[in-house]
């Protein structure tokens, strides 16, 4: 562990001191306002402060307009939360929306504009026709991938196919990543999914896009997660150790893969990657556990080989023999939460609550799924099949 | 005038070194990408930077969900402007997403995250069918509002009754703003609106939502708007001499005018002017243009005194008497561009295009419309009816 504490962004240190997340599934009885209240009070008291602390408020989100017909999301949560006169935002960068508000918000305590602000993801996508989620979601595509009918199941099932082709990767690796994850989410009192599943259930439930079957692709979800940032020197080293954000990194790529040079990698992943561990001054190997961006299995095998934990074409082997599952030291543990897969994908809310859970676990308060001795987590999300990637590394 | 040069926001100087708008308007045979290519490759000219300069790109957009079925913003225009691998975000606050957009990318420079930004505001309404459109501008709304079938136009209309209730203020009051704005956009080579009106004209136009009629609201426009910002001394001190923010303060209010304390002042506009002057280290006084948020005439009486150009009540009679207009020293000059009344009002565009006239003012390089001596100019954006205000200073 090479990891130096006193690493920050430039400028000024940002600490997390506050982190709470609701339980993601279908929230049937619960309002988009229900969901933020329950995390950003959660997050306050958790940082022990109020919301008159509160300088701006950052919301990722994405189908708010197309599904709900409202936007504004900044000055309507802000008003709801009590942040009388604090300033608000949305922040949209399709499934990466909660993670770009958060790159928002760490700029702006930077900058020092403000000195304490929230960060919300909040997503509510089980209120509406299934078939109309799956177009406002290909709102995040290319204007040719959406003329020509394609969807996310299928882009991604593109990507699967040219990495079996090329890397040998077999229908059993991709169905292994479901296996871990859903292993990790049975452990995580706030997934979606409670009971860990077989491979022989990946390989026989229903055909979605060729080769991914149903248990390959992350779920519709209701959900929210939120983060108290501070600047303040006091508050955060009020009462628990706070938590620093150590690297905050965008990438972008083509919306559509007919753009890009290789099927077999999500350029943006591996950019961001890089100038989050130069930032860090650390290497892939400091990082004790991740939290990747696994909407379909194929793209937690594309992220481990981008972010660097293995070279390309390796992560599937290592992922048949079990590694990257909680307890299986030396590797690194991925997404502990359960991931999109296990835990849930309720959009705008995955950024942030992938953050919440790396800040629970270097806290040491992960219960039945600590990482044991965690110092250093990375969370990557990505918007589309990739045209958006973000890292943020975090560092107790 | 005791502008101070060297005051800045905390920590590192933020220039504009780039700025360009489209012409707004009817835009029937321009896509949104093409708008956005205009602006954005006329603002790195004006800088003269090249795409692999850009760090990163803050989209100002309201309506791309809800009425194009397109998000993912950033990275849609990141890769159209050929800015690859930049960072890349679509921020939203209904009509003042554009400054929004500008805030976040002043914060994202002062960090030291990015050395230069471009900042796009862009909109396409006239695609849409006008009650689509009515419809999607509610978003903005509250709940309460949107279910009781409020317009904009209806509820602005009740801030003006309110207004002539308490304070006298009279039908011709409210058409004087029209006239003076339609006024500053024949002079303006970008507008929409070419021709000056007369009171008569705007009194005998349609009736919208009375005492509002169409001469009183602000068109339904297309149009993008761009700015290139930047820290870096070398690229700041090159040609033109830039212009530099010195203050970008955003606060917020309820959505919804039953929920606020008082109908005759719209709170978040007086606390972001404060914040703002206190930052800048001003007074109203120093500043020699304002290009604030007309998008009825009342809001312009409001947005005066708010601002504190001139006490409650005393905004109609110094309008009246031909205030604020170009020439008519020694009043500051309000809405040279023509403001969102006569210039247009592509809702993601408008913040923008506001800090372009200023910025094109400041330069003393906007010809006919020019504002003699313009040393300190200060941008007002409002989205919904005052639930986000937005004020930026720029000086020379």
């Amino acid at each position: 562990m090479t990891t130096n504490s006193e690493i920050s962004l430039p400028g000024m240190k940002v600490s997390i001191i506050g982190a709470s997340t609701t339980t993601f599934g279908e929230l049937w009885d619960v309002s988009p306002r229900a969901l933020a209240r329950e995390v950003v009070i959660g997050a306050m008291k958790d940082a022990g402060i109020m919301p008159q602390d509160i300088g701006a408020l950052f919301v990722g989100n994405m189908l708010s307009g197309m599904l709900g017909s409202q936007e504004h999301l900044g000055a309507f949560f802000a008003e709801e939360l009590g942040f009388h006169g604090a300033a608000a935002f949305k922040i949209e960068g399709a499934c990466a929306s909660g993670s770009l508000a958060l790159h928002n918000a760490v700029n702006a305590i930077i900058s020092g504009q403000y000195e304490t602000v929230a960060v919300l993801g909040v997503e509510k996508m089980t209120d509406h026709r299934p078939e109309d989620v799956a177009t406002a979601l290909m709102g995040a595509g290319s204007s040719q991938e959406r003329a020509a009918g394609c969807t996310f199941p299928g882009l991604y099932a593109i990507l699967a196919r040219v990495h079996m082709q090329e890397y040998g990767t077999t229908r059993e690796d991709l169905a292994a990543v479901a296996v871990k994850n859903h292993f990790h989410a049975s452990l995580n009192p706030h997934s979606q999914f409670k009971k860990p599943i077989t491979m022989e259930a990946v390989l026989r439930s229903h055909a979605v896009a060729d080769p991914l079957t149903l248990l390959d692709c992350s779920p519709i979800s209701d959900g929210a997660a939120a983060l108290v940032l501070t600047s303040d020197k006091r508050q955060a080293t009020r009462d628990k150790k706070p938590i620093s954000i150590i690297a905050s990194c965008v990438s972008t790529d083509s919306l559509g893969l007919a753009q890009r040079d290789s099927l077999t990698e999500l350029k943006a992943t591996k950019d961001a990657a890089t100038r989050a561990y130069k930032i860090a001054a650390l290497s892939v190997k400091d990082i004790d556990l991740i939290e990747l961006h696994d909407c379909f299995t194929i793209a937690e095998l594309l992220a481990l080989e981008d972010l660097g934990v293995t070279k390309k074409g390796d992560a599937a082997g290592l992922l048949r023999r079990g590694a990257f599952t909680l307890g299986r030291a030396p590797h690194v543990v991925v997404n502990p939460s359960g991931g999109l897969k296990g835990c849930g994908h309720p959009i705008g809310a995955t950024g942030v609550k992938q953050v919440v859970e790396i800040v629970e676990q270097l806290r040491g308060a992960a219960g039945a799924r600590q990482v044991s001795g965690a110092r250093v987590g990375l969370a990557h999300n990505v918007g589309g099949t990739g045209a958006t990637a973000v890292v943020h590394i975090l560092a107790r």
